[in-house]
């Protein structure tokens, strides 16, 4: 795995193939899959092999660049990558930077991949410098899911935000929700953290209310799927209880993303798809079966958060407050 | 394992031994084991084989009927068991209970529990009874943790009121938090479910907040493990995150309880002792590691709920509505 200044990757182009960390086999190991078709990478977003709404964007276009290396259809590779996991709208995002690619030949594809990667380390840092900014001393924060160096090209989103506290000497506290029902919390969060000497502490999902009624917590930052126009925001599932808890215990809740996030085409979160996904990964734990066969389960991967309950959104241009009007702030040309 | 009128029993007493069903084996397995000493019973509660406070004060009661059949130190038995576990209530009580019987031998000992045993399937259906009547159609219930014949002598507590509700035919829907971390939800309740063939949805716990915002939830029924003398209630980590959301949802959050869980002696929810309960419990999901070795993990077995989010408090001597003044309305011989 390679390391530098954004922390580690989980996805590197080499040679004429896509390699990605498998998301799914972590903490217990660190395996990586060799991705040599746009069919492949479509199914390591659908599996999870890679998550993390930036990271898929990556991955994405590097899927586009293996269908231009095979000579595959160009139309049919990026209808089936987007057709992968419909919440996220890096994906799409990736996918139409792709598709502007002129002329179409795997140079010019890998060029344009490379700069979306690469362009997501430098907005995750500005990110994070943005966010630093923004916080008060304590810093003491409760985020969910993982937003890390996993889920991106490099450096985080909300974890990049604390990578850039913690890099400033000011982090007194992080409290990590283990996020069930996949436990990205637990598992990849904690592995990112503990990887990079960052003090933590991982709480169940239901703990959460009652670790802000003690008052341990400061700011509540989290990642984001999709912000529509108005700012109602797709994360995570649990993300919408944290910021009504946050708003009930007077704690500020901030959502961290990169402006690929914000989708203005969907006016407000009642808009965005929510994906529901499979029984089995709340019944069983890692394929290990938990629950009574035959359990019936509600699993939505995401909620939304409205606007109201978001004190900023933190991107690389700076930190928005609502009321959230992107298109005036940014221009119509910076908000796709 | 037995059944009757009051659902199955998962404690029985035969012979000169106390039978529990292993609750930490279900569901996969229904596997009993035979205690015959205050000091296995008082490992049986601290390990979780029985959990749910109004069980724990029933075996605990046998435990003490073991102490007097194998002519154990009476108080040093007591102080043992009152030791397994600190935040409910009902084991003290229970204890309590036990040492009040004079003359002590073994007969009167065991005459004792089984009254208390007995008495806690009474008052379970007298809750159920009382809950029913305070629930306005159309009923659609949220809960939390197990509340059902496997936290009771039978019946239930929470459950227990579901169980009235679904026998009247006025359940339109029910929904279990899976309950991290020890998964009571997943495990138990929806394997109790399935068993008595009550419909139901496991959700992620963080799923709560979504799935009031969707407008599902008509009502957020818990269990206690000990109520204060102004009605603060301890009860599942998740607890109180589910209050401040049925507040802010505009949704009814009632406690359901016995009033031996009521402890005049405890003033507000500050005075009462939340276990907090080994990392691993969170790290390890049934003994498999999840997350990275030697995560750091904050896991308090209990949160309490203030009063003022109470919409009534359920016991067998009808519904108690805030501001919550006990031992005016019961007089101070009912309230211990």
């Amino acid at each position: 795995m390679s390391s530098d200044a954004a922390g580690f990757r989980a996805l590197e182009w080499r040679g004429e193939a896509l390699w990605l960390l498998d998301q799914r086999a972590l903490p217990e190991e660190e395996r990586w899959l060799e991705l040599t078709s746009w069919e492949e990478v479509a199914w390591a977003i659908r599996e999870m092999v890679v998550r993390g709404a930036p990271a898929i964007g990556v991955a994405a276009a590097y899927g586009m660049v293996l269908a231009a290396l095979k000579g595959k259809d160009r139309l049919k590779a990026s209808e089936g990558l987007a057709d992968a996991r419909p919440t996220a709208v890096n994906l799409f995002w990736a996918l139409e930077r792709m598709a502007k690619v002129e002329p179409w030949t795997p140079e010019a594809a890998l060029a344009e991949a490379q700069a979306i990667e690469a362009e997501d380390v430098a907005v995750n840092q500005a990110i994070g410098a943005v966010g630093a900014r923004a916080l008060r001393d304590p810093v003491r924060i409760l985020t969910i899911c993982n937003t890390g160096s996993l889920a991106t090209a490099g450096f985080g989103t909300a974890l990049g935000i604390v990578r850039a506290v913690h890099a400033e000497g000011r982090l007194q506290a992080l409290f990590a929700c283990e996020t069930r029902p996949r436990l990205q919390g637990l598992r990849l969060t904690a592995w990112e953290l503990l990887r990079d000497g960052i003090p933590f502490q991982v709480i169940p999902d239901g703990a959460a209310g009652a670790l802000m009624a003690k008052g341990e917590v400061t700011a509540v930052i989290v990642g984001a799927d999709r912000i529509a126009a108005n700012g109602d925001t797709a994360n995570k599932i649990g993300t919408y209880s944290l910021a009504v808890l946050a708003h009930h215990h007077g704690i500020p809740f901030y959502v961290a993303a990169p402006l690929s996030t914000l989708d203005p085409s969907t006016s407000t979160g009642k808009d965005i798809p929510i994906e529901e996904r499979d029984a089995s990964e709340v019944v069983e734990v890692q394929g290990i079966p938990m629950g009574p066969r035959g359990c019936p389960v509600w699993n939505p991967a995401f909620d939304v958060t409205p606007a109201k309950w978001i004190a900023g959104i933190l991107t690389e241009r700076g930190m928005f407050e609502p009321p959230y009007a992107f298109e005036q702030s940014l221009g119509k040309k910076d908000c796709r």
